[in-house]
C-alpha cells in the first residue's frame, strides 16, 4: 500500500477540525501500525499493550482521555494560546535583579533560536556530528574566560542560583579541613540566596549572611569558613573593590565565589584580575529573552587549580585520527552519570540553547559592539542619575554600572508615587522600600525611552517634563580607576569577523551544518525520547507576551502565563496520577533533587528528619544517586538479577535492615533496561511499610501516558523530563524543565520563592532563581499536551511501545536482547548488548557507533545503563520507513562484523574500526587509502545513502589527547595566524 | 588589523541608535574600504565614484541623504511597522474572487517561508547546485498536471490575470490564420478581465466578453476566433458543463483557456477532461497567504501540442554525467533572453518560492489530506446553504464548490444590510449588488466561524441564531455527476510519504541540503544583485496584520498598508528623481511592459498613437525586446561598439529615420557590460528631440543611489527590481516586484485596477490582478529603504561599485576584462572575457562555471550579454575576506587552465571539463578514476575548503538528453519501483 493515511485517520464528523495534531506527530499511521502489530503476532494494539505493560498497573481508557484532557486542533491552539498572550501585559521593567530587557539579534533569532536544526540535536555526545555547536559552545567558554579573566569555564549551568549553590558546593568540598561556613554578602540577589539555603542544607553547610566584611571580623566564622559569595555589581547596583577583602578571606584558605554581570565586566576590572576563585552569573542579557524568569544559561568559570573539580560540561579540543582540530566533551569522568554517589553536582542537561544563543550575540557584536553597548547602557544611567537628582532624588550608591537605587525621602509621596506614575505608562521599576526605588538600564533603552523614564520620576517629583534636546552626556566618572577595566575583551578571531549579518548567517549555517539533528534522521537515543518538536508548539514561545515578561512583574500583569501554567499542572497532575505539581526544577536531575528534598521536609516535619537512607538501584541514571547525596542522604545500591530486573530480595532486605533511617527508594520505571518488570508495586510496598517514600524518576514517562502512572506503581513523588516526554526541544544539551509530581501529602513542601509566592504551605526553600523555573518553554509542552489531547497523549505512548519492539523484533537474530518481560515485550526502548563482539572481532559499543555515523544516524545512547550495550529509543514520532531504515543499517553493519569475525577482514582495520568515514578520508590519495575495503564501502554501504547522506565532518576523535592536554577555548590570533 | 570594525563606526552621540542597519547590511568596514580604495589607488571614496561615474550626471549629496530619506534603527523600524500593522484591520474576508484564506502548515512557514536557504537563492540555473529546489518545482509541475488533468505545466506564473493573458497570446499566436478575437466569458474574475484589456491591445487581439455561448453564436465572432477564456467554477460559483462548447470551439479551431480553482479540481471533473487546451489559475489557496494581494504563484498547463510555445520556466528531468536523475530548467531556447523580439512572453522572474510553499502544501496533505479539505469546504458551504434558506434566502447558483451568489432580496434591508451586520462582526463579504451578495468559503473556517457566518445572515433576516448542536451535515449532492471527478489525484510517491511533521521537516531540509544559497557564499550573478536580505526586514512580513488582508477588503481597513506603500513610493521617486510610482508590476519584466504602455498612452494621448517603433541596443536583457513587442511596438536594434558602448551615431542615425513613428528608446543604465558609460545624456536627448520617450531599465540601479538617477540620465520611465536593489529575497525564481516609476508628463497613464482605486487620471488598464501588485513583500523594501536611510542608501552603491572594482584589480592580469569606463573603471559588476580560452584550451564559460561550483561558489551569470563571458557583481554586503576568496579560487582555476593550456593536462579530461566534482565521484575505485589529477586537487584545490566545503549533488547534467527526452513531473509509482 503506497497510499500513505494519516496517523489517526478515523471517521469524523464534517465539524471536526482536520488539523488535528496527533496526524502529523504520530510517524506510523494506521495502516502502519497493522503492519508492525502483525508482525509482531498481535492483532490488535490492546493485546499488543497488555503484553507489554504488566496487568495490575494498568490505567482504565478514560483516565487520560479527550475527556480528561480535551484536545485541540493546531488552528485551536494558536487562538487559544493567542487568548492567553493578550492576558498577559509586558510592561517594560526595569526591575533588574539579574534580570534585563535582551535585545536578540533577528539572524539570531530566525536561524537558531527558531531553527530545529539547532534546537532539536541532542547533547554532543557523538562529537564527530557535533562540531558545529561544539564550536559554539568552545566559543561560549572563551567568551566567559575573557569577560571574567578566569582560567576555565563550563559550556552552561541550569540559572544564577543553582550555579552560586555550586560554587559554595565546590568551596565547600575543596576546603581541606572540614570548614563548613560559607558566607554570604547581603548584596547578593534574594532569589540566589533562597537557593543556597536550600542546597546549604543538604550539604549542611553553614550559611552566614550579611556584610561580609563584618561577617568575616567575627572569629568564629573566620575560623570555620570554606568560602564567600559576592556580587558584582551587588544587587543595589553598587561596585565595590573587594580585593582586600579576597586577600583576608585566601588568608584563611577560603574560596572567593563571584556573582557578577557579563556586560558590566566590560568597562569593570574583572573578578579574575582581583583574585576571585569561581566567577558566575547568568548571560541571558547577551541576546536571550527575559521569558517571565527563563530558560538562560548561567555561566561558571574557575581557577585553574580548581578546574577538575566544576561541574557541568567542559567542552575542550583535541584532534581527530588524522591530527586535525576538533572539539569534543572534555573529562567526561567528570560527568554525573560516572560519579555517581560520589560526585557533589548532578547537572546533567543545561543550558546548550541559551549559551548558543549568548555566544553568537557575542560573536556578532564582538569586543567592540559589547562595549559600544556597555557605554550606552551605563552612559544613559549617568544621565538618568544627573536628571533625577536635579528633580530633588538622590541616589544611594556612589558607584554603578546600570542601576541605581534612588533615594525618593525627599520627594513628597515617595517611592510609592514613583511606582504609580511608572505603573501608569507601563514600566515597572524596582520595589525596594517605602523610600528607595531600584531601576536598572540596558540596552534596549532607546532615547525615547530614557526621556519617559526620566519623565516618571519628574512627573512623581511635581517637575516639568524634559525633553531630548535637554539631555546632554555626563562626562564625570561614577566609576574609580581602580574598578575600571584595562584589560583586552574578547580577542579571538572568531570575536572579530563575524559582524555583518551575511557573514554571521554564514557562520551560523556553517556550523549547522555539521551538525546531525533531527532535521535529518531518527536520533534514537535511549532514556532521552527524542520525538517531534513541532513548530506549532514552538511558535508561540518568542511571542513578547511570552517572552518579554520580568519574572518578578506584578501578578496582575501575568494573568495569561499563570493561567497557563496551571493549566499544565493540573494535566500533569492528570497524566502522573499526583495531586500537585511544581514546574520551578530547570532539569531532570533539578527535579531528583527537589523531589528528595521535598521527601526529606516531610520526614521532617513529622519528627523524622534523622531519616537519611536512600536506596537506589545499581542500574540507575548516574544523576540518581548525586542528587541523593546533594540531597542529605547516604546511598545504598540495590542489586538487579541477570535480566535486569530489580533484586526484590535484596531491596526487601536493605529495607527492613535500614527501616528506622530509611527515607526514600528511587527507581526508574520502566526500567533503565527498557523493561515494564512485574513487581513494580510490590517493591513499593516494601518501601512504605518500612516507613519510606518512593520517588520515581520520570525519565521513561513516555512508555506510560493513558496506560499506567507513576501514582499507580506506587510513587509518592516523580519528576518529569518536559525536554523528553513533552516535546520541548533538547537544543544541543538544554535547556529542560524537570517539574515535580507529588502525590496530597507531599504537596504542602513543594518549593516557594522568596519573590513570588510558589509551592505549599510548608514550603521547602527555592530550586531555582525563577519562581516557575523556564517558564517561557512550558508553552511548549502546555501546546503539545493540549493538542494532542489524552486520546493523542495515550496513543502516542502505545505507538512508541510498538516502534520499539518492532525494532526488537528486526533485530533479533542478529543482536542480543537479554532485556524483555516475561511475555518477550520490551518497553519504549530496548538495550542490545554488543559484548559477545569483543570477544568474537575485538569490537567495542564504540565502534558501531561510529559505523552507525557513516550510515546517517545519530548513534543510541551507548554504554548506558550496561558498559558493553547500545539502549535504542525510537519514539512515536519516527515513521516506519525511517525505522527500517534503521533497522537495515543495523543489520548490515551485522553483516560487516561477520566478516571480521570471520576472518575476512583484519580486526585492527575495517570499517567498524576505521568508522567515521569524513569526507577528508575519501579524497585520501590511493597509496594513503590503505584499507581492505573500498570507498563506496565505507561511505555508501546501502543504496538509500547516494540520495541522502550525511557527512561527519573529522575523523573518530582522541579523547585521551584532549584529556591530556586540556585546552577549552577556541584558538587565539596567534595560534591562527601560525 | 584583526579586530574588525563595523561597515560604518563614526563617531556617534550617546542619543544615537547603536542598532543601526547599514553597519550590518555593507559588508566592508571602513578599514577594509580604505584597503581597497588604495589598492586601486584613490585617497578618498569619493575620488574613486567620480572616477567610475561620469561628472554630467552625478548628484548633489543631498539629494539621497537622511535628510530626504531618514533612517531608522532595527529597533525602531520593528516600532514603525508594529504601529503601521496596528492600522490595518484584518477583517475575515469571504470575499473570494479569486483570494482566500489560506493555511500556511507552520512547518512549511518556518522552514521554507522563513528560511534563508530556500528564500535566498536565485533561479536554478546551476542544477548541479540547485537540485533541491529543481525537485520541488518538479512537484509543483506534476501536482498541477495531476490536479488539471493536462500533460504539461510549468513552474509558475506571476498571478491569475497575466497568467490568462500569457493563455490568450498562446491562443492568438496558435491559431494559424491569423484570426484576433478572444472570447471572454462574463464569469471571469473582473481583475483578469482587465489585465487582458491591456494586453490585448499590444497584441491587437479583439476582445469579446460576455455570455461566452451567445458570444460563439455570433458568425462575426465565430470566423474570427482565436480562443476562448473560461472560469471554472465561476466569479458567482457556479459550476458548468462546458463540453459541448469546447466542441464547438474546437471544430472553429479555437484554444479553450480555462481558468480554475486546485482546490476545487479534487472533486470536479478537471479541464483536461472535457477538452481544454490550455488550464491556468492561482495556487495561492495552497498555503500561500492572502498578503493583501500577493505574491502568489499562479499556475499554467496545456496539452501536448502546445508545450514547446508555453511561457515560463519548465523544469524537466534529465540525467548527470554518470546516468543518474537530475532535474533542470528545460528547453531554455524558451526563455525570453533567447527569443527577444520573436518572443510573445517575457516572463523571467517568476513566483518560484510561492509554488514550492504550494507544492509542500500538497506534498504534506496529499492526496488525502487535499481531498479532506475540500469536502470540508464543501461540506461547510451546503450547510451555509441549507441553513440560510431557511432564514429566507435563496442562492442564485445551482452547482457550487465553495461559493455561493446570496440573493436577499426575500429579506427586508437586502444586501446592505447583511454587510452591516458581517462589517461589525469584523467580516468581510463580497460586495455584488443590492440584491446579492457572495460568499467563499475556504479551510480556515471552524465550525465556530461557520456559525457566526451563518448567524450573520440570520441576524440580517431577524432570525434567531442558531448554535453548533443546530448544523447537520447535507446529504443533497450540488455537483452533478457529469461535472463530479472520477479520476484519481496525486498518485506520486513524493505526496504520500511525508505525512508527520518529523517526514517533512526531514524532506524540506533534505532538499536544502542539496541547493548552494547566500547562507553559504556569495552568489556573484551578474545583473542579479544578490545582497543580504535582511531578517530585519523579513520579519513585519508574516505578521497577520500585512499576511491576512484581502486584497479587495475596504480601504478603512487597510490605513497601515496604503501608508506603506505610499511611503515607499515616495521613497522610490526620490531614489529615482521621478514623480510617480506604480507598484503593480509583479517582475521587472512586468514593469518594463507597463512601462511601455504608458509610453503608447501617453502618445495616444497626445494623438501620436502611431508612435511605434522601439529602439533597442543589442546588448540589452532579452526581456527589453520581448516586452516592447507585447506593448505592440517594433524594435529597431542599436549598435553597440567593441568597447561596450552604444554607438551613437546609429542612435542618431535611426531615430532620425524613424523621427516620425519613434516611441521609445530602452536602455539599460549602467549598461549590461557593467560601465557607467559617457554620453547617456547625449543619447536622451536625442530621442526626445525626436519625438520619443526613454525607457530606463533600471536593474542596475544598485550602482546609482544617491550618486546618480535615471531622471538626471535622461529617462522618462523606469522599473525597479526591488527583489534585486530592494532586498527581496529572489526566492529560487521569485516573487519579484517591478514598479516602474516615472517623470510628471506620464503620472496620468499609470495604471489602474477595476476594483480599487490606483493609477492617474487617465489610467491604462491593469498590468497585474492585485492593486498593488505583491503588496505583502513590498514591507521588505520598504524596511530596507527606511532602515539604511539616505546616507546608508548611497553609501551602499558606492561599497558596490568599490568593490566590483577590487574584484577587476585583483582578477587582472589573469582575465581579460574588456569593459571599462574612459578611466579604466567598471561600474558594480565586470564582464570578463574567457573566449581566449576556447581557442587556447578548447574551454567553454560552462566549464568554468562548474569548477567554481567545486570552490563553493555560486556562478556569475554566464554567456550574457556576450556568449563568452562572465558578469561578475558582488554587492555592497560581501565582505572583503569573501570577495578575496571569490577572487583566489579564479585565479587558481586560471592556473588549472594555464596547465591545460601548457599541455601538462589534457583537453578533454581535466579539472574543468569533468566539473562539478560530487560526492559520488569522489568514491569512484581507483580503476574508474581515470583521471589525470587526484580527488584532493578535484574537491579541495584551496586549503579553506577543507573547513567550508559545498558538495554539488549530481555531476554536470546532459541538456541534450533532457530537451530530447523531455518530461516535466516527478517519477511515478511505477518508475520509483521498477
Ligand atoms: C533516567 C534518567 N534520569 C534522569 C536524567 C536527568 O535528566 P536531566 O538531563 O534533565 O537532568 C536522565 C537524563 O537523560 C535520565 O535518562
Ligand atoms: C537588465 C535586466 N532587465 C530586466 C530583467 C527582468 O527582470 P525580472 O526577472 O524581474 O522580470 C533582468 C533580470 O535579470 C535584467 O537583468
Ligand atoms: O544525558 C544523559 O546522561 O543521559
Amino acid at each position: 500500500c503506497v497510499t500513505r493515511q494519516f496517523a489517526t485517520a478515523k471517521e469524523s464528523s464534517l465539524f471536526d477540525p482536520l488539523d488535528t495534531f496527533a496526524d502529523r506527530h504520530i510517524g506510523p499511521n494506521d495502516h502502519e501500525v497493522e503492519h508492525m502489530l502483525s508482525k509482531l503476532g498481535y492483532n490488535s494494539m490492546d493485546s499488543f499493550v497488555d503484553a507489554a505493560i504488566p496487568t495490575p498497573i494498568r490505567l482504565s481508557e478514560s483516565s487520560v482521555s479527550d475527556q480528561t484532557i480535551p484536545s485541540l486542533s493546531e488552528s485551536e491552539l494558536f487562538k487559544r494560546a493567542k487568548a492567553l498572550a493578550s492576558e498577559n501585559k509586558p510592561f517594560k521593567s526595569y526591575i533588574g535583579m539579574g534580570y534585563h530587557n535582551a535585545v536578540v539579534p533577528p539572524v539570531i533569532l530566525r536561524n537558531i533560536t527558531e531553527n530545529p536544526a539547532w534546537y532539536t540535536p541532542y547533547t554532543p555526545y557523538q562529537p564527530e556530528i557535533a562540531q558545529g555547536r561544539l564550536e559554539s559552545l568552545v566559543n561560549f567558554q572563551t567568551m566567559i574566560m575573557s569577560l571574567t579573566s578566569m582560567h576555565i569555564a563550563n559550556a552552561s549551568l541550569l540559572d544564577e542560583g543553582t550555579a552560586a549553590a555550586e560554587g559554595m558546593a565546590m568551596a565547600f568540598v575543596s576546603s581541606s579541613s572540614k570548614r563548613s561556613t560559607f558566607v554570604v554578602d547581603k548584596g547578593v540577589l534574594p532569589q540566589t540566596i533562597a537557593v543556597l539555603r536550600t542546597r546549604a542544607k543538604g550539604f549542611g553547610i553553614k550559611l552566614a549572611i550579611g556584610d561580609v566584611s563584618e561577617l568575616l571580623g567575627e572569629p568564629s566564622v573566620r575560623s570555620d569558613l570554606c568560602g564567600v559569595l559576592l556580587q558584582y555589581p551587588d544587587v543595589n547596583g553598587q561596585v565595590k573593590d573587594y580585593s582586600t577583602l579576597v586577600e583576608s578571606v585566601h588568608a584563611v584558605k577560603g574560596v572567593v565565589v563571584v556573582a557578577t554581570d557579563l556586560l558590566a565586566l566590560t568597562m569593570l576590572k574583572p573578578p579574575g584580575e582581583w583574585g576571585a576563585d569561581i566567577v558566575l552569573g547568568n548571560s541571558a542579557r547577551f541576546g536571550v529573552p527575559v521569558g517571565y524568569g527563563g530558560p538562560h544559561g548561567a555561566f561558571f568559570a574557575c581557577s585553574e587549580k580548581l578546574k577538575r573539580k566544576m561541574p557541568g560540561r567542559l567542552i575542550g579540543r583535541s584532534r581527530d585520527a588524522m591530527g586535525k582540530l576538533a572539539y569534543r566533551l572534555a573529562l567526561q569522568t567528570r560527568e554525573q552519570h560516572i560519579r555517581r554517589e560520589k560526585a557533589t553536582s548532578n547537572i546533567c542537561t543545561s543550558q546548550a540553547l541559551l549559551a548558543n544563543m549568548a555566544a553568537m550575540y557575542a560573536v556578532y557584536h564582538g569586543a567592540t559592539g559589547l562595549t559600544r553597548i556597555a557605554q550606552k547602557v551605563h552612559g544613559f544611567t549617568k544621565v538618568l542619575k544627573s536628571q533625577i537628582e536635579d528633580f530633588g532624588y538622590s541616589v544611594d550608591n556612589d558607584v554603578f554600572f546600570d542601576t541605581l537605587t534612588v533615594n525618593a525621602s525627599n520627594v513628597q509621596g515617595g517611592a510609592q508615587v514613583v511606582h504609580e506614575t511608572a505603573s501608569r505608562a507601563n514600566i515597572n521599576l524596582r520595589k525596594i522600600d517605602d523610600t528607595r526605588v531600584g531601576v536598572t538600564l540596558d540596552e534596549s533603552l532607546a532615547t525615547a525611552d530614557l526621556i519617559k523614564l526620566i519623565n516618571i520620576f519628574g512627573s512623581a517629583a511635581s517637575a516639568s517634563p524634559v525633553s531630548d534636546i535637554q539631555l546632554t552626556e555626563i562626562d564625570k566618572s561614577y566609576i574609580p580607576t581602580n574598578l575600571q577595566r584595562s584589560s583586552e575583551i574578547l580577542p579571538h578571531p572568531v570575536f572579530n569577523t563575524h559582524h555583518s549579518e551575511t557573514e554571521m548567517l554564514r557562520y551560523i549555517h556553517d556550523l549547522q551544518s555539521k551538525d546531525l539533528s533531527l532535521v535529518h534522521a531518527m536520533v534514537p537515543l535511549g532514556s532521552c525520547t527524542m520525538k517531534l518538536n513541532s513548530t506549532s508548539s514552538m511558535i508561540p514561545l518568542t511571542w513578547p507576551e511570552f517572552n518579554s515578561i520580568h519574572p518578578f512583574a506584578p501578578e496582575e500583569q501575568v494573568q495569561g502565563y499563570r493561567k497557563l501554567l496551571k493549566e499544565l499542572e493540573v494535566d500533569l497532575c492528570t497524566i502522573t496520577g499526583f495531586a500537585a505539581c511544581s514546574l520551578q526544577p530547570n532539569s531532570g536531575a533539578s527535579g531528583e533533587y527537589a523531589g528528595l528534598t521535598v521527601i526529606r521536609a516531610y520526614h521532617e516535619s513529622r519528627g523524622e528528619a534523622h531519616r537519611n537512607i536512600c536506596l537506589i538501584p545499581v542500574s540507575a541514571h548516574g544523576t540518581n544517586p548525586a542528587s541523593a547525596v546533594m540531597a542529605g542522604l547516604k546511598v545504598v545500591p540495590i542489586k538487579t538479577h541477570q535480566d535486569g530486573t530489580l533484586d526484590l530480595e535484596d531491596l526487601k532486605a536493605k529495607s527492613e535492615m535500614h527501616k528506622d533511617n530509611l527515607a526514600a527508594f528511587m527507581i526508574t520505571y520502566p526500567s533503565t533496561y527498557g523493561v515494564f518488570e512485574d513487581g513494580v508495586q510490590d517493591a513499593c510496598k516494601i518501601i512504605h511499610d518500612n516507613g519510606g517514600q518512593v520517588y520515581l524518576d520520570g525519565a521513561n514517562l513516555n512508555a506510560q501516558i493513558g496506560l499506567t502512572n507513576p501514582a499507580t506503581c506506587g510513587g509518592d513523588v516523580c519528576h518529569l523530563n518536559l525536554h523528553k516526554t513533552f516535546a520541548i526541544p533538547h537544543g544541543g544539551g538544554g535547556p529542560g524543565v524537570g517539574p515535580i509530581c507529588v502525590a496530597q501529602h507531599l504537596a504542602p513542601f513543594l518549593p516557594s520563592h522568596p519573590l513570588v509566592k510558589t509551592g505549599g504551605d510548608k514550603a521547602i526553600n527555592a530550586i531555582a532563581s525563577a519562581p516557575f523555573g523556564s517558564a517561557s518553554i512550558c508553552v511548549i509542552s502546555w501546546a503539545y499536551i493540549k493538542m494532542l489531547g489524552g486520546n493523542g497523549l495515550s496513543h502516542s505512548s502505545k505507538v512508541a511501545l510498538l516502534n520499539a519492539n518492532y525494532i526488537a523484533h528486526r533485530l533479533s537474530g542478529h543482536y542480543g536482547l537479554r532485556y524483555k518481560n516475561v511475555k518477550g515485550r520490551v518497553a519504549h526502548e530496548l538495550l542490545i548488548d554488543l559484548a559477545e563482539f569483543d570477544k568474537s572481532a575485538g569490537l567495542k559499543v564504540m565502534d558501531f557507533a561510529k559505523r552507525l555515523q557513516d550510515y546517517g544516524f545519530h548513534p543510541p545512547t551507548c554504554s548506558w545503563p550496561t558498559s558493553t550495550a547500545m539502549l535504542i529509543e525510537p519514539t512515536e514520532s519516527e515513521s516506519l520507513d525511517e525505522i527500517d531504515r534503521f533497522c537495515d543499517a543495523m543489520i548490515q553493519i551485522r553483516g560487516e562484523v561477520q566478516q571480521i569475525i570471520d576472518g575476512k577482514q583484519p580486526k585492527e582495520n575495517n570499517l567498524l574500526k576505521n568508522a567515521p568515514h569524513p569526507m577528508s578520508v575519501m579524497v585520501l590519495p590511493e597509496d594513503q587509502w590503505e584499507r581492505p575495503y573500498s570507498r563506496q564501502e565505507a561511505a555508501y554501504p546501502l543504496p538509500w545513502l547516494y540520495e541522502r547522506k550525511f557527512w561527519p565532518t573529522v575523523t573518530r576523535i582522541d579523547d585521551a589527547y584532549g584529556d591530556l592536554n586540556l585546552i577549552c577555548d577556541c584558538p587565539s590570533v596567534e595560534e591562527m595566524t601560525s
